[in-house]
């Protein structure tokens, strides 16, 4: 089997990526998860390991070097893909800017068109800022719509994981109040379909049973409160099983988790709504929670912090999350290639 | 200091609660919690006995006894107020039957009979069934509202609590769509001071320090999703820090469980509905989370499981979360007493 090769985008420059980038590189051994580099830039870059320790170097390399295979540079080094964007050297750490937010658009476009030249396995970005973005000209919501509109991708989704829980979010940046009327049959199914699809295939998992959420509490205690289960989930649960998935539920929200994480009763969790999914998940996985992209060509995932603007360039930052996202993506795209 | 007399009620006859007050009685010593004594009725608490352990014996006391303090009794013995309902040998476990709703009430009227005496100084409930209940004619929506009733207490709530978290919900068994019309800042202030005077007399908490919840995912995010924060939760800690209590927020409820169970940043939650504060309990504490009514004249315990239908008459029910109540109990009512 070939060596995966995995991109890491920088993110935001004026956020912790290039720090934690640099904690990664200089803490740990990367090359057991594949020729890893870094698409940036060099300023932002060096000002991190400048900051951090000089135990460790950034070696610029360009396209043609990706080509020949030629990334598997020593443990001290950081292989980056310098995009040269103007007025890097003047970022002011945890402020949303303009060239900040197209540096980071470009560094996701690079990795597109790398993963479209099949010159990579996986993408691990680092967080973006979303207004730096949008005063850039980049109307996205975030990283996973610029994903999908470049890979034509429709059907996607985050499923996020801990080490012993996934849960995938069939609603997510919205208000609370919205969430009843957001949920629809076919969405919950497909979110069920594409989780299936995705422990098959990216965790190897022969025939995965996936746990369907309720949306109130004890899933309505059969309509007492809420009708939502009646209408909507289970017959999303019974079209899932007639699929041939193994798909459960609805499940008591409040209970489930302990039969998933205590006694390993499911593979992943289909939640109804944001917090549903991330209170668990951030309480077992404070600092190593990974997002990863459903449904895309690309294997692609992503730590579960945003820019930390409050602790940008303070040295404070944890790459614990970026490295579990980047030993995730190197699982994913190797179980791919089986 | 006097010790501690402690009523436990049976509950729903025909669920699990003479099981595992049989398993309590006889797995642990419960002297060391004070004079525990069990309101019910024989024929259920002899039934389980027999299919548990003959190692055990079940000793009806009456109310004289109870009174000149003789409830010390040997360790194998399980003292019992025998409220000679009718027709208790005919009980089908796991049926809701309206002989059993009615058993049921009796043993917590005789237990607020008791408190307002000042016979005893806590009460542990098993838990009951709401239809039998409801069948027998006593139309309360649950244990809470009788001994609310009775108490004459307006402003109560239930505290949830596991080793490292206390919750303490606004909303409970309310549809998920109707949680944002039922928030109001008096509701959410009522609450956040009920926990505050619970933390300091119930738990001898000096000066709690209470942690807010919002209701939309990341808090709203400045009311980009959902603007209850601002106009309802965020007025709610405002008025509660006015009155002199150190309370935060409101916090995204993703994060903030982290803090409070590994940094032990705050003494309690205040929760906007149920399952933002069950999730994270019930996955911490499976098998061991206690509830707490605040805001009663007596102190209030009670497993935070229900009947197990399903499992009642079987042997299967666990004893721990009614012994992690009655160890609640015993700590709160000592330190009312302080």
């Amino acid at each position: 089997m070939k060596r995966n090769k995995i991109a890491i985008t920088m993110g935001d420059p004026a956020g912790i990526g290039p720090e934690i980038i640099v904690k990664m590189f200089l803490k740990h051994n990367l090359r057991k998860y594949g020729d890893v580099f870094v698409i940036g830039d060099l300023f932002p870059m060096l000002k991190a390991q400048r900051s951090i320790s000089r135990k460790i170097a950034i070696k610029p390399i360009n396209n043609s070097q990706l080509t020949i295979h030629n990334l598997r540079t020593k443990h001290n080094t950081i292989p980056l893909v310098d995009m040269e964007n103007p007025g890097m050297d003047s970022i002011i750490p945890g402020e949303e800017q303009k060239k900040a937010g197209h540096a980071s658009f470009t560094y996701i476009k690079k990795a597109l068109e790398l993963a479209k030249k099949r010159k990579i396995d996986a993408i691990v970005t680092a967080p973006i800022n979303k207004h730096s973005l949008h005063m850039a000209g980049y109307k996205y919501p975030g990283h996973t719509e610029i994903l999908a509109k470049f890979t034509k991708t429709k059907n996607f989704a985050m499923m996020l994981m801990g080490e012993k829980l996934k849960v995938i979010l069939v609603t997510i940046h919205t208000s609370l109040k919205s969430v009843p009327s957001l949920l629809t049959r076919k969405k919950i199914l497909d979110k069920i379909k594409l989780a299936h699809k995705s422990l098959k295939k990216d965790f190897r998992i022969k025939a995965p049973k996936i746990a369907v959420l309720g949306l109130n509490p004890h899933s309505g205690e059969n309509s007492a409160f809420g009708r939502e289960e009646e209408k909507i989930i289970i017959p999303a649960v019974k079209s899932a099983v007639k699929a041939g998935i193994r798909a459960y539920g609805p499940f008591p929200p409040d209970t489930i988790f302990g039969r998933i994480v205590n006694k390993g009763e499911f593979d992943a969790a289909v939640c109804m709504y944001h917090d549903q999914g991330l209170i668990p998940l951030k309480l077992l996985s404070f600092d190593t929670g990974v997002n990863v992209t459903m449904g895309l060509p690309v294997t692609r995932t992503s730590p579960d912090h945003g820019t930390a603007y409050d602790i940008a360039g303070t040295g404070k930052a944890s790459e614990k999350s970026i490295l579990s996202a980047l030993r995730a993506a190197a699982q994913i795209a190797k179980n791919r290639k089986i």
